[in-house]
Formats: structure tokens, sequence, C-alpha cells
């Protein structure tokens, strides 16, 4: 008798961590039981409802004191999306009910997630004024030219903390120093500060909201190894918000419904768990970025590295080829199992270039499509490997293809 | 050798599923692959991105066909508190921008959860006029009295399918006719008509969207033994309402955000089995309500119950007793392992007696205060009996103490 082998399963290597990560075996187990057993509404009066309230506030003091916060500083709410607008839209509404007559201003950089620029573009169609601020080469944001933008109806100033496609980890301290030295100057609480640090939290060694001196801090859950729609704003003491969602009454009135418990208690085990293994990631993920990097470098003659800030994430390679069509790689690269992306996944099926390299290149003539691999706990050095040799293939293929087509 | 026994555990008698729901079996079995194997962001390029997104729109579909929908109409929301607040405030916001100098009307009731009501009242604050509906002795809104309070700038009438607290299913097909009048009249598509079926999923027969001839509708799982946090709302095409939340685009740029896939997944599985269920246990919960609810008042002279609508859901009682404390009562039935509420959960730490009692009892000398039970799909006859039985001793208990406290 023969024994007929089953058609060999193909390889699947997942280099999108930055689009979401799979929630971890520990997250899970700890939010299981709050969907069954301990699914009591935290509103009620009787014991078991009690007690599911103090899980929820034992949570938010964890997370706090990761955060290096105070437990009444932090807010959960429902993803980080939520969270950006609710800091922006929040503290705009917050400042216009004592300043009515007077225009809000926002400050914010070309290179932010649609979460941010969408939400300003909106108070823009609503009267309010926003600037951008350009970026360099790197993607970083100038210290100095933020210091000139702000005005004195600058409300707030919204700078992500590490951008989700090229890495580049802002100097968020000297980016409060321009924010503080105006309040000082005017005497004013105003322009608050506010970071998205979703890409932040699983890397970046300095997340502590205190020694960062922002106001406003976003994180999510769904980036950490944890569930999609939870995050946390934390919220400085003191920072006035306007809700966006009205009812009752929950999270200090700043986000009502019913508390998503289990994905609260999964956002702070997740939390926990990521700053655990942050040190030893950012130390193992630096080495593979840079092994990546150098065979790509080898492999590609022509090959643009995008993520090239001095202080960048150790999870994101970035890259450009001239001439051919990123989507199309992705598209070829899937088929052998490579799950990589063009740009951020909520802007992925739009057409363009990514707005992010765009404002890289704006004095240079290098090639303005981009792929992005980002790195995460089960990436190795086989999975770099593995994509390297396809993107081989994939990239001579395509390149005959296009000198055929341009020869005729 | 002696056996020591254990020390009996106490009986546990949940009496509280109007303010939630544990999320069943096969609900769970459903999303969890969703949380780590199929965790992929449904916006990648990536075969396996696609196939989520396919997953998700198989959903909404499927939610679409329960409710009588199109797939389109089908928005996929963090709740009911976020659905209401995206009904009224963003079918205001598109209205006002048609309508930039005229003052946008609302109506509601007097009985609305916080989540309507809170919404209405952050736009009475920002200049909108708000009529409420009052109610009579069952709970009922007048249909007449609707249609005398619709005037040229009224955007939106928002009305509770069924009643929270008391269980008075309202004539919606009956106020749409009020709405659908004025609208003929005047040649125009406003107002439009919302509501809130959150409590009504489970056992009213009419959730045909088309048939009840809403507008759009707002209902959530954790209600119907899914999981917190997320709801759908139904927006009848050609509706047109403005996002409250701005970002990636996501569910036609109305919630923008990644998809929370699982929850999403978690809906639809919910949805599914509270409607095959919904005849069955209907009917086995008409016959123990109405069991409760004769030896309620065979035991209790004085009590007086609330849940008096004609047509009420068959899982919630409502009561009411004169001159001693409701919230004690609660805390004294949780000593014995029984689980009700005073008012809904979001409301239960505020001062006061329910506002839907309170709007009940216009025009009588009534008691004020209220305990709610209410029943779900474990709830048993000896349930009731076990709770009948504690709650005997704990009133005249405290009605003793009341009466030595009064004459002294």
């Amino acid at each position: 008798m023969f024994r007929i082998s089953s058609k060999k399963q193909q390889r699947s290597v997942y280099m999108d961590h930055a689009s979401g990560t799979p929630t971890s075996t520990s997250v899970q187990a700890a939010m299981m039981p709050y969907l069954s057993i301990d699914f009591y509404n935290p509103g009620g009066l009787y014991t078991k409802s009690v007690s599911i309230k103090n899980d929820i506030e034992k949570a938010r003091g964890d997370c706090a004191k990761i955060l290096g916060a105070n437990t009444n500083e932090i807010i959960f709410v429902d993803g980080a999306t939520e969270g950006n607008n609710m800091a922006i839209i929040g503290s705009v509404k917050s400042w216009q009910k004592k300043n009515p007559q007077k225009t809000a201003h926002i400050i914010t950089s070309v290179i932010e997630h649609a979460a941010v620029l969408e939400t300003c573009k909106y108070l823009s169609e609503t009267g309010c004024k926003v600037s951008y601020l350009a970026v360099d080469e790197s993607g970083y944001i100038n210290p100095k030219e933020l210091r000139d933008t702000i005005d004195p109806n600058t409300v707030c100033v919204s700078i992500g903390y590490v951008n989700g496609e090229v890495g580049t980890v802002q100097d968020i301290k000297a980016l409060v120093k321009s924010v503080r030295h105006f309040r000082k100057k005017q005497g004013s609480l105003y322009p608050l500060m506010h970071t998205d640090a979703v890409q932040a939290v699983n890397y970046v060694d300095l997340i502590d909201v205190k020694k960062l001196g922002i106001d406003m801090m976003t994180i999510n859950a769904s980036k950490i190894y944890g569930p999609k729609k939870i995050g946390i704003l934390y919220l400085k003491n003191g920072t006035n918000i306007e809700p966006i969602i009205h009812g009752g009454g929950q999270e200090k009135g700043l986000r009502s419904g019913t508390e998503n418990v289990p994905a609260i208690i999964a956002m702070q085990s997740a939390l926990q768990e990521t700053r655990s293994m942050a040190g030893t990631e950012q130390d193992r993920l630096e080495i593979l970025k840079n092994y990546f990097q150098k065979i790509l470098e080898q492999n590609f003659n022509e090959i643009v590295i995008n993520n090239i800030a001095t202080n960048s994430i150790p999870n994101i390679i970035n890259v450009s080829f001239p001439r051919i069509s990123h989507e199309e790689i992705i598209l070829r690269l899937d088929a052998k199992g490579i799950m990589a992306s063009v740009k951020s996944a909520c802007k992925a099926g739009e057409e363009g270039d990514s707005h992010v390299i765009l404002a890289l290149r704006k004095n240079s003539e290098l090639p303005t499509g981009s792929l992005r691999f980002s790195l995460g706990r089960t990436s190795t050095r086989n999975d770099v490997d593995y994509v390297v040799k396809h993107l081989k293939k994939i990239i001579e293929n395509m390149n005959t293809t296009y000198s055929q087509y341009v020869d005729k």
C-alpha cells in the first residue's frame, strides 16, 4: 500500500503586526471569565456587580502604574480612534465653551494617523483653524517649528509618538518643552499636548506620562496582543474635555455606556505583558530588523529604505522600489503566504501612495510607493529569509515585465 | 473518621437580565477564533484580511435578514449608547448642515434611557429644542400627542421600543404613522423616526424594521446573551447622518476605527440565537411572570405592580412597596444571593427614584420607589419561590422596624 502524502501546506509569514496582533493566550485567559461567569453589569448594587466594579478599578490602577499616571487619570475608551477623537474634539469643545467668540486652533503634523487627521479635518470644517507641521526626510517634527506655530488660541497639539508606517519615534519631551514654554510665557493652561502612542507601547522605553510631560495620551490593546476595540485615554488631572458620547455617565461622564469589562481586563493584561517583554523584544527585533535591512540592501540595487530615523522602533521596515506597483507586490507576496502592507490598514483600500511617504519625499525624487513589513513576537530570521527570497523573485519578474512593456 | 461537610454554598438567583446577560456558550464559540487565529485587520490587502472582511459582511447580511433590512443598512457600532448618540446627534448635524439658520427640534419621551435623554440634554445645551412626551400610567406614549408635537423643524423622533424598567411595549407602528402623516403632508423627509430596541429583541414578535416603518433602530448584544460593547444601528437607505467619530472611514465612514471582528461575529450569533428562541421563551416567561406576579400579590397586601401595560415584555416584573427603602431591599436580597435592581444599572448609583416610575405616577399618590426583577433563560419557578420567600421576610422585617420607628 502507498501512503499518499497530503499537499504541503503553504507557509504563512505574518509581517503586518503594526496593523494588528493576535490576542495572546494569557490575555485571553484573563478576559474569558468576564464573558460568562463574571458578566454582571458593574453598575448594579449587589455584591457581584460591586466585585466587577472593583476588578475594573484594579485594572485601572494597574494600567495607571505602568503608565506612571494616577488611577483617576485613566479613561477606558473603545479604541484609539475614539480616544484620539475624544482628546482633540473634547478639548476643543471645552475650550470653546469658555471662549465662544474665538477661533480654536489645533496643531498636528502631516504624518498623523487618519484618526487624528480626519478629526482635525472635521474640526476645520466646523470653523476651527488647523496647522499641519511638516516633517524632515526621517519623519521628525521640528520643536522650533512647533513653538513658532503656537498662538494664543492654540487649544491642542496632537503629535503621534511613533509613526506607524516608518517607525520614527518623535522627541515628545522636546515637543512638550515647546508647548510648556508658551504656556509659561502666557500663564495659560493651553495648548494641551496630546500624543497617540499606539505604536509606541510595545517597544519604546519611555511611556511614563509624567516623565513625557504630556496632558493626554492614547493607547489601544489590538496592537499589543490584546483584543480589538479597547483603549486608554490618559487624561492628566486638571485637563478639561467634553464628552462626545452621552448617556449613563460611565468613565467620569466621559464615555457613557456599560463598561466593556472583559476588554478592560484584557487591556490591563496586554499592557502588563507587553511592557514586561519590551526590553528583550526590543533587543531581539533590533537585531532582526538590521539583518532584514542588510539582506534587502544586498539583494536589491534600487531599494530605498524609508525607516531611516535615528530613533525608530525595532519592528518596522519600510521600503520603496522604483517604477513598479507596490500593491501588486503585496498581492504577489500574499500568494506566497506573506502578509505585509502598503500603508496603514484603514487606508489600504484607498487610491494613491501613503501620505506619510509623500511627506518624507517633499524635497526628493525618490519613489513614493511603499511596502511596510512589521515584525512581532513570532517573527524569526527564517521568516525574513523566506520573505527576501520571494521578494527577489517578485521584483525581478515585475521589473522584467516593466522593461518589456517600456521597450515595446 | 468523621466526614466534615463543607459549608453549604449560598444559592445565587440572578434576576437582573435587563441590565446584562452572560455571553452564551455558542456565541463564545463563534467569536473565539477571531481573537487569536483570525485576528487579522480586515483593512489589509492580503487574502486572510479579505477573508475576515468577508466574514464581517456575511455577519452583516445575516443580521440584516433577521431584522428585515438590506445588508448595507446595518452599521456595526460600539453598543447601544453609541448607536443612540449617532442616530440623534448624527441626524441633527446632517439637518443643520442643510438648515444652518434654523433651530433643530427633537422629540423624545420622559421615560427614555439615559443614552437618549442625556444626548437630548446635550443637544438642548447646544441650541436645539427638545420636546419630552409624557406617558400614561402604563408607560404608553399617545400617538396623537406625538402628531401634535411635530413641527417643520422636527429632525428626529426617538422613542424606545420597550421600556427597560417596566417593560411597556410601545406601539411603534402607530407612532410611525404620526410621523409619516406629517412627512406626507409637508412633502418632507423629516422627522426621522428612531427607536432604541435594546430591550425588545429577546421577546417582541415584530422586529422587522420595514414592517415597523422606522428609519433608525438601535440594538446591542449584551442584553441578548452576547458580549458587551457591540451593537447595530439600522440606518434606512436614504437616511443621512453625520459621524461623531472620525478616522479611517470604516462602516461607511460612520464609525471609524478597526472593526471589532470577534464582537461583530458574536453580535450575529447572539441575534440569531435569541430570535430562534424568542417564541418559546416568550411563552415560558409569560407563564413564569404571571406566576411571580400572582404570588407577589398573594403575599403582599400593599404591593403595587408597575408592569401593567397591556402589551409588555414577559421578563420584567416591577413593583413598589410603600414607605420603605427599595435600595435597602436590594441589599437585603443580595445577602440572600438574589440579584435585582431599583432602576437601570447605569443610573443605580444615583440618588432618587427612577425617572420612569416618577413619570408613571404623575396623577397618583402611589409610592415611587421601585424594584425590578428581570427574568432570563435560566430563570425557573424555584427561583421565583426563593425570591418571594426571602422578600416576604425582608419586607416584614423592614415594616416592623419602620413601625417601631414611627411609633416612638
